[in-house]
């Protein structure tokens, strides 16, 4: 695993996980009706470099031998939605509004060699985009589609059950604004850190920023309002506000969470610390935690974001999340929580007998192949027992003798009895790798 | 397509026939035994710079805000067989050899705008890795295994047939080093332009190197040799050469064809013109062009390479072959060769009566997609002709009415039917999005 700090890698057995995963990811988000695009790598530096707190982390990209005056122009994506926003502008004239599509690439961040963190990284993202207007609906579904996506990644790869804590800006910032904070958007920043830094903290950073004591007391008040609680509507009540604005917040983060609940009890709850740093949500805000891995932070986030991209006379609004797939696999799989259950697709070792009978094992292969059995034909025509231990030490569950109508052993049990090529097969479970969880 | 020259972008319906064309891909790799790895996009850019003719193609890497002292130390891989032979030497004590791995990954090379030329592209790799040896074997393995896989995308994606044209370093130098080339490898590197420049301009840049008009014309005849105008050894012993290592090339390349052959006769060649620009082969070299498409130049190339990597004690001595997918489906999708059925992955448009039954709606897309069935439910309640509109202008064959006991419309033919959604299954042909060839 990762020579190099920040780029992780993984052997065979670990890649199989992750592409494992990457199907699964794909297929959900396909039974869904997202259709799947990529993205170029490079994006102008300009585009990327308008997001404050993200300049420092891009990777700028020029030629080894650019022309004199040619200029860095070019910077690697650190995400997967700037590029979006810029495909849906190039390619708007081509696509069906509402466009929903999933979008599984790397990205990457430039930043210092640091435990923990990527500087390449797998994300899947999907978002339904609308054009001038998209509705509510929506919201739920990209949230609903993401959790089935888990609910398989857990059953069939063992990931840890998942937490997804949902809130709305609307509510914050209608919040923020009736108690009288000057700045909602810098202080939803710095409530952001709650998780990580405590109230304590928060609270100083805030004072600093000039907030009173009263208003800094109700801010972490807020935040500590929670569907694992009671009624947020209660709670929120409570403090006796009335704008309209978090009204509608409120309204729309209970909708949401009846949605999300009635189809995933154990996996949603609303919860009023939830922010997102990011200045371009302006509604649902989502992030999801492994259940029992909290340690590992945020794995998959998103929201609703009233202007995605805008052309000047159309504006684009959307609603998506982002699932970080090597957030969640680089630790599982390197730590060894994750293991595949052998190193190479084949079920089956074709043993050779002697040099002149390749052929003949070549044909069984190609039999097996033909339907769905991976396989290959041993590289040596060495004696059985070291051909055995070529399978063995791969992990392939079984080895084949002779021709066409030959013998199938399974190496685990010992276990050999006279085969067809033609009509044998594997169990189920035996035709590709599994996963082992420890 | 493409709104940045040597960037291609695919609309939804072209990125859907490129995936396809990536599980084909893969497909056939894990029947045969090859495991998938992913190396990391950077490589160190003293790895990438020591291959002479790359060099200037190279893009650079580097922090926006790198500190001061920081090196330009890292740049874009331009091919995946350097970083595959870093990483087999990174892992070399994880991996067991023979190792079989496919790689399929973008890589970049930083030319200036040209049409047809790429600067992002995708490429799907297969190599057979030894330690010290690696048997001649292998050099059959993955030439058939890569026509199974084109012979593949022939049938279910419509690419064109191909023709894999073969050849062998050691016949070339054996014969070139009888005839007294002082370089033979320079003279490689320059009748290798032959299909491009043809016999005039190659001779004339022989004889700028100061290789004289007897040896030219023995160079092109010797080029000009073919299994298509008969016996190979036939026309190489009418050279009267004797060497053991052109003997060695011819036994080899004659080996290879007959190997080949054996499977797929109507597509391969032995054909001597062809020799490989990189200085890595040392035996067997490939080249595949499409029939009917050879404008597309060589869309697949590889060969044998007595050292991939060395730690200086072991040598890993390999053999493979690279799939140009972008090179291919690029030209392909955008002049609309290539065209996918619909927009989307939906086979079925839920629609929706009003809002308040969109959780109705909701429950039949949940039957529909737990039998593997792509839908979508409808984004609005309008007017049933609206509903049919939308999913016609997406491509998407069926609409849905009513609940769990509904009706279902084929809105190609107008046909409606009652339909039950935990049974209802449209016709395999409709369940994904195919290719249509025009």
């Amino acid at each position: 695993m990762a020579a190099i700090s920040g780029f992780p890698e993984f052997l065979p057995e670990g890649r199989f996980i992750e592409t494992r995963a990457l199907d699964i990811l794909r297929q959900v988000f396909e039974l869904h009706g997202f259709a799947g695009i990529q993205t170029r790598s490079l994006e102008p530096l300009a585009e990327l470099s308008r997001k404050g707190e993200i300049t420092k982390e891009v990777y700028v990209v020029r030629r080894l031998h650019a022309e004199s005056g040619e200029e860095d122009a070019w910077g690697l994506h650190y995400d997967l939605t700037v590029p979006f926003a810029r495909y849906v502008l190039d390619h708007a004239g081509h696509l069906n509004f509402p466009f929903r599509r999933y979008q599984i690439q790397p990205a990457w961040r430039g930043e210092r060699p640091q435990e923990g963190r990527f500087r390449e990284f797998w994300q899947a993202d999907i978002d339904i985009v609308g054009q001038s207007t998209l509705s509510f609906h929506h919201d739920s579904e990209v949230v609903l589609v993401m959790l089935e996506a888990c609910e398989r990644l857990h059953h069939e790869l063992g990931i840890p059950p998942v937490l997804m804590r949902i809130n709305n800006r609307k509510l914050i910032q209608g919040f923020y604004a009736e108690i009288g904070i000057a700045d909602p958007l810098a202080a939803i920043q710095i409530v952001d850190k709650l998780p990580k830094i405590g109230e304590k903290a928060v609270g100083e950073i805030l004072s600093q920023q000039g907030i009173g004591a009263k208003e800094i007391d109700l801010i972490l008040r807020f935040a500590a309002v929670s569907s694992t609680v009671g009624s947020v509507k209660d709670q929120v009540q409570a403090f006796g506000l009335t704008n309209e604005i978090l009204q509608e917040g409120l309204e729309e983060v209970q909708n949401l969470f009846d949605a999300v609940h009635a189809w995933f009890p154990a996996n949603v709850v609303i919860d009023c610390k939830i922010a997102r740093g990011l200045d371009y949500y302006t509604g649902s805000v989502f992030e999801l935690e492994l259940q029992g891995k909290e340690s590992l932070g945020t794995v998959c986030a998103g929201g609703r974001y009233d202007s995605l991209a805008t052309d000047g006379k159309t504006t684009y609004p959307g609603v998506g999340i982002s699932f970080g797939v090597s957030r969640v696999f680089v630790p599982l799989i390197s730590k060894g929580d994750l293991r595949g259950s052998r190193s190479v697709p084949s079920a089956v070792l074709v043993a050779v007998d002697s040099e002149d009978q390749r052929p003949h094992a070549n044909e069984v292969a190609h039999a097996l192949r033909s339907r769905g059995i991976p396989c290959e034909v041993s590289p040596n025509s060495q004696k059985y027992g070291k051909q055995i231990r070529f399978a063995d030490k791969r992990g392939i569950p079984y080895v084949w003798f002779g021709s066409i109508s030959g013998q199938i052993k399974d190496i685990r049990t010992g276990d050999q009895s006279d085969a067809d090529a033609l009509s044998w097969t594997p169990p189920n479970e035996d035709m590709i790798p599994y996963v082992i969880r420890t």
